[in-house]
């Protein structure tokens, strides 16, 4: 591991859900587990006028969400590291404030200050705060490295992203901007990686020749909750797909890289976004298909359709499910179906990237009840993180019937495994300068750039339907149609509705 | 399947171990399961004379291996199918007894009479039955067909298969042939072709690009017991590699027959014992390891040694175990090195084929501490009949390291399959007259081709070494060296002597 320098962490929207919830719980782990170097501080950072010591109770002594199984001393001296700074983050000329307050910490991090500044606020706000910092010469490196981490969304659609970008680039290098996106900080989505490229026997199954299709489903029991306002906004597409999604098949798919850095890394998944076919007009409405909730009561249990949410536009068209499928151009990967997959409501929580391998092109056991056996690879990223090779075994007795049985590992296995936090992950990652989890400016405008067209057809073209599906089931049952070929489907991990709508078997 | 029609079994041996112990059990197996036509008769033949009760009450109400949670009736009812017919089966002009109470036998059979000729006898005893049932008549099939089930050992070396070869089919054809090697008759073994021809991933895999070497171990925690006699002259080669462990390579290495049916099947095994490296005289001392077992005390147990045992001449030179090397000399496996462990008094039973496959050409992972992880397929033969694939996986937290981690299938997880005896599988095989699970004729000499030499060089050349080893441990040491390449060695699916001589973990 890289040595970890001093410096500052200062928290934009400091007040904030996201920074109570996460940030503050991810750090308080970091130093809990001594990764936290010598001199270190929080600012956090809001227009709310708190005391230091306000702030304290809120983000530590008062906050549910810090592990607790830690003696009350470490708690008062993690919360000793915390201070907090009023200023109003959309007026520039208000972060003299901050500038000072930063000048006047004791200590060695005087004199050469690291910064990471975290951007945990409304995206309306991080150009204005990029260029005040900027204004205050607080994005210069003369006085320790500058680093700027952007909560999702990055943008709205292509050219918002385009926009944002550019401000951001206007005041910051590249290399010091980390656009967070946490699916990428989550140990399984990393394993893609290390299956494909630590294994000899993967990487040369992996293309065209034996791979039938992908895919990747990201589902969510939940519904829109309190974030209705936000999301009637946003919608599935820009809310799971263009970023989470889209990032999961890159890694998926991406040639072998160079080497194991951030550049090398990223430099691939650009090309992979680049090799998206994009999906003319007149296919969208075949190829993606889009939903929204309704109203349902399954097993006793009622659930309100997305329209009644609190928050929602009663004649809301935004889709809280969506399917498509797309391929992508390139030597490895020519005519591969990719399918994906994300909703709101559906009967469990489950995210999981399937490769179904092609079928046998021979068929050796004729006789056999299983004729339309394929062998499956399943990542399943939550719950249950696990790795589940599926395939055909010879059903004990006479003859040579085959059926196919599940050889699997689960995380779980290893009891003595600390399985970090996707927060803690990349908030140490950025601490060492290490951008290999962040996506590069280049990759989230190749993404909208996929994802825009989408968005435009759906917005100009009130001819393609969005579908209903009864809250709880797997939303509009054509979604299936999506997948050619006979008896193939998506993969259902449960067909219905779990209990309590969280427990999925790998 | 086939219909099976009315037939009876003679059972040659009548009142040995064998059939006692293993044929008689799997018959009532499958009277049990339903699976005996509605007219079947068992005749035990032997010179002994006893009546047909007496013989029942040996076979059947006696007999401590018959599976006990069967109802008086039903035991009964199947007791009633037996006959014994006393006869000295080294005497031709004795066997007209058989005749005439074949003959004799009430029912539908009369006129048309299926018959299979079981030989549980001395291998010594096996031609002269052959000629003297022929002599009566009983290898014609012009009124109902006859076959015949000759038991292990065929052969004593290439000169004697060669010569037994052509005395049985002096008088029985090679389709009325069924040579046994129940190791053919176990699930798992099977499963080798099934895991091979029914799934898409594997196959590709499965050649000299992407595999490093196969490994077959067959170990015993036993020594020779009350065999000692047998067994000293004979030795491990004969009594394993050249019969059960060879079966085992043909199915790993073959070529994917062009049907699933027994002379398909057949003829790619031959192809594949046609293609064996023959090892040359001059490096017989290099790439075959003999070992005998040696006294011990491991953990307060103790265990004689070989030449100890009851029958076991003192200065025996036979060996209780053996390890090779070589090569199969064709475009699938050219330079794969194949390698073979079989011994008595080992630390536990264990049977298991290994692919081990290259390690990665590229380490993208070089930081990793696990830098020589190979991926590895294990068939579990017995015990806890299962299929394993160690792969790399990511050490949760941060950074990329890789460690190796195990997916797993164990046959028990299929609560509801019955898995056959393998005797059992084998005699419906026969009743069925499909001979896929039985060694043909040209395949049995092929594999004593490859045999005979070292036998050969054993016997002419006294310079090689047989080593002894502590009963209880792995084999003689240097068998280890018999693997080249850095840290490369067998697997050892346990390192030290089982408390029970017979759990290991798969």
């Amino acid at each position: 591991m890289k040595k970890i320098e001093d410096q500052v962490l200062i928290i934009f929207g400091a007040s904030g859900d996201l920074t109570i919830r996460k940030l503050i719980p991810a750090v308080f782990n970091l130093f809990c587990r001594d990764y936290l170097p010598e001199n270190y501080k929080i600012i956090g950072v809001s227009r709310t006028a708190y005391s230091d010591e306000d702030y304290r109770k809120k983000a530590v002594y008062d906050n549910p969400h810090l592990k607790d199984d830690i003696s009350a001393e470490k708690r008062t001296a993690f919360a000793d590291l915390i201070h907090y700074q009023s200023i109003d983050t959309s007026d520039t000329s208000t972060y003299g404030a901050l500038k000072d307050r930063l000048a006047n910490m004791s200590g060695p991090t005087k004199s050469k200050q690291n910064c990471i500044f975290y951007l945990s606020t409304p995206p309306s706000l991080y150009a204005t705060i990029a260029k005040s910092l900027a204004h205050i010469g607080l994005s210069h490196e003369d006085d320790g490295w500058k680093r700027l981490i952007i909560e999702k969304p990055f943008g709205y659609d292509l050219q918002s992203a385009l926009a944002l970008n550019r401000e951001l680039l206007g005041c910051f290098k590249e290399d010091q901007i980390y656009r967070i996106d946490h699916y990428l900080g989550k140990e399984t989505v990393q394993n893609l990686l290390v299956t494909r490229f630590a294994n000899s026997i993967f990487e040369p199954l992996w293309n065209r020749n034996y791979i039938h299709r992908v895919e990747i489903t990201s589902a969510e029991s939940v519904g829109v909750e309190k974030r209705g306002g936000y999301y009637d906004g946003a919608g599935a597409l820009r809310d799971m797909v263009q970023n989470h999604l889209l990032q999961l098949v890159s890694l998926v798919a991406m040639e072998p890289p160079a080497r194991m850095d951030a550049n090398a890394i990223r430099n691939e998944k650009v090309k992979l976004f680049q090799a998206l076919r994009p999906i003319p007009l007149d296919k969208i409405k075949k190829h993606v298909i889009r939903g929204q909730y309704l109203e349902s009561h399954i097993r006793n249990q009622h659930m309100p359709g997305y329209r009644e949410e609190e928050g929602v536009n009663p004649d809301s068209r935004t889709e809280t499910f969506v399917a498509l499928k797309f391929f992508v151009d390139n030597w490895r990967w020519a005519d591969v179906p990719f399918y994906i997959r994300s909703g709101k409501r559906l009967p469990t929580r489950v995210s999981e990237v399937v490769i179904h391998f092609k079928p046998n092109h021979h068929h050796l056991f004729k006789k056999s009840r299983v004729t339309n056996s394929q062998n499956m690879l399943v990542f399943r990223i939550q719950p249950n993180e696990g790795v589940l090779l599926k395939f055909g075994l010879k059903v004990p007795g006479t003859g040579f019937d085959v059926e196919t049985v599940n050889m699997d590992f689960h995380y779980d296995d290893l009891t003595d495994a600390y399985v970090p936090d996707a927060y803690e992950r990349l908030i140490l990652d950025c601490m060492q300068g290490d951008a290999t989890l962040y996506a590069r400016g280049d990759s989230v405008e190749a993404a909208w750039q996929f994802i825009d067209p989408i968005l435009k057809a759906w917005e100009e073209d009130h001819s393609i339907p969005i579908f209903g599906y009864p809250a709880g089931t797997w939303g509009p049952e054509n979604s299936d149609d999506l997948i050619e070929g006979k008896n193939m489907i998506w993969r259902y991990p449960c067909k219905n509705l779990t209990d309590d709508g969280n427990y999925c078997e790998l």
